[in-house]
């Protein structure tokens, strides 16, 4: 549904190059996570009717998320993504920027669409709004992860701060998506906006832990993504973080090396951190939290009273997903 | 006032790294010829308070015109802009990439902020459409100036549409955010707003025509970019499409050359280029063209009724301005 969408409505026009560029990841696929937040929302709070009305709003952040894939891609100089190559690997650099400026410009074109759903004019302006809160705050946080990469150390705070705004903030405008969808934008859905925001937060950190940890323990095969590169990059994840915290002597020397960019990159070396994450508890302690705002998500949809209960049971599914997932 | 309020309301926020990123080009200076047409607009149509209304929208267009000017100068491998090096030169293409992202973010949370200024909600929408259109198109415009550099020869015409989606659209979106801040969204507004549009869809012709003489016979003292880039790069622009129309032999050549990327690219080579465009009519042709869509321009200012005579004066300036410009 929201594919049809984005293909038959959203994303038209010419010249074709510009448009192939903007769409050439999303055609590649992915969970469609937050879409399915915008829609299970909606249809939790307003049955199928709000579904439908919610139809652009999840075009609009799918769209966006791909959006900040091209571009995160070209800062990160990855080269692959869903397991084929990235955007500017395709068309080049220079297309890819204007591509995933064209994709950003068409979650917006994706909002404004949402008239002919039937969603009133304060509701589409406060979905405006609601998207642009996340754009701001993935960007800072896409600032302060870059910005990371060449310190040393940073505060589980300070990282947990990071992916709420480079990965949360956008999960928890999905959630306020289908409210808005759902209940419009009066006072009276303020309470469910909060809630439900906090919902996608939860879920966004569950879901950026999981993908630290796959980064290093998944399967490159399932992933579509290589392993170790965060290792390489010097990311600061939970997973070296916890380690180098709890680690001493050289295998605390290892891991500044990780820290501080300094690692040779054999394959070796790179399995003998992935050793010591395991043996320090790091990775026991950043699947802990990923369960434990897993388990806080699923608490907000339990609290709230639910028009469809399927759709509950899916938002809760989500959630329990997000931390088990190898994908 | 427009800078005040984008500085102190609009561009708030951490990391400041991005935030510098995002607003370097903009505290850089710059024409502000956007902002202007967005205040003139709504003064010239409903007084003081409408041009109060119309802040954050003026904000908002000058912030997207930015977002597009960083893009564009890494895209264009552009060094210097406004007289100074451009964004990715003093920050990295990296951050200039995230930066320009932001800064497009800080446009719409700019309109997000209109209510306060006694926008109503139906109105914010619109002008978060407004925005929307014109960025799709600028996209588009930007697509289409690439393609064109690798080919040999475009038609007039597709030369004038790639500049109207490149340049006119913003200003097009411009006039129409003024006319949404004096009149509302109401169906009544609707006559202005295409009048209006069309009115900084000409002005946005004229300009672009205008900056492409420049680009070759401005005087970078004072235009702050180095001449003749369009030539070495190919740029397909009403002079060296109309010399190459009107020449032959030796001239016709050269103008190929240029038109195919083929240029040597010595100093005396690319004089030799501009005389030709001097010799066979093209500036004159060019001149002339921007000119007429000047002159339409003020045609649709003088046939509307004015509530501020003197904003109504101001654009006709403005019109006549942007074809005299030497900067």
């Amino acid at each position: 549904m929201v594919d049809w969408f984005v293909y038959t409505e959203v994303a038209r026009g010419s010249p074709k190059n510009v448009y192939e560029a903007a769409l050439y990841l999303y055609r590649s696929g992915g969970k469609r996570l937050r879409p399915f937040i915008v829609m299970a929302t909606a249809r939790m709070l307003g049955g199928l009717e709000a579904e439908t009305r919610a139809l652009p709003l999840a075009a609009a952040v799918e769209l966006f998320h791909n959006f900040t894939l091209i571009h995160d891609d070209i800062m990160d100089k990855d080269d692959f993504r869903r397991g084929v190559p990235t955007t500017h690997r395709v068309y080049g650099v220079d297309f890819a920027i204007l591509g995933g400026d064209l994709a950003y410009a068409l979650s917006y074109k994706a909002i404004g669409l949402s008239e002919r759903f039937g969603l009133d004019l304060a509701s589409i302006s406060r979905a405006f709004s609601i998207l642009t809160e996340a754009a701001v705050r993935v960007s800072e946080g896409q600032a302060l992860d870059m910005s990371f990469e060449k310190e040393i150390y940073v505060d589980y705070n300070d990282y947990l701060n990071m992916i709420y705004l480079k990965t949360g903030a956008l999960l928890e405008a999905s959630a306020k998506m289908g409210v808005i969808a759902a209940r419009g934008s009066a006072g009276s859905a303020e309470y469910l906006l909060e809630r439900m925001g906090m919902y996608g937060k939860f879920v966004g950190l569950a879901f950026q832990i999981r993908d630290d940890i796959l980064g290093v323990f998944g399967d490159p095969k399932i992933t579509g993504k290589p392993r170790y590169n965060d290792l390489l990059r010097g990311k600061k994840t939970l997973l070296v973080l916890y380690a180098y915290k709890h680690s001493e002597g050289e295998k605390r020397s290892l891991i500044e090396r990780v820290l501080s960019r300094k690692l040779a990159g054999s394959q070796e070396e790179l399995e003998r951190v992935a050793s010591i994450i395991e043996e320090t508890g790091a990775l026991q302690y950043a699947e802990d939290m990923a369960r434990r705002y897993s388990a806080m998500a699923v608490e907000i949809i339990e609290g709230i009273e639910a028009d469809d209960p399927d759709a509950a049971a899916a938002l809760v599914e989500l959630a329990r997903f997000v931390v088990e997932r190898n994908k």
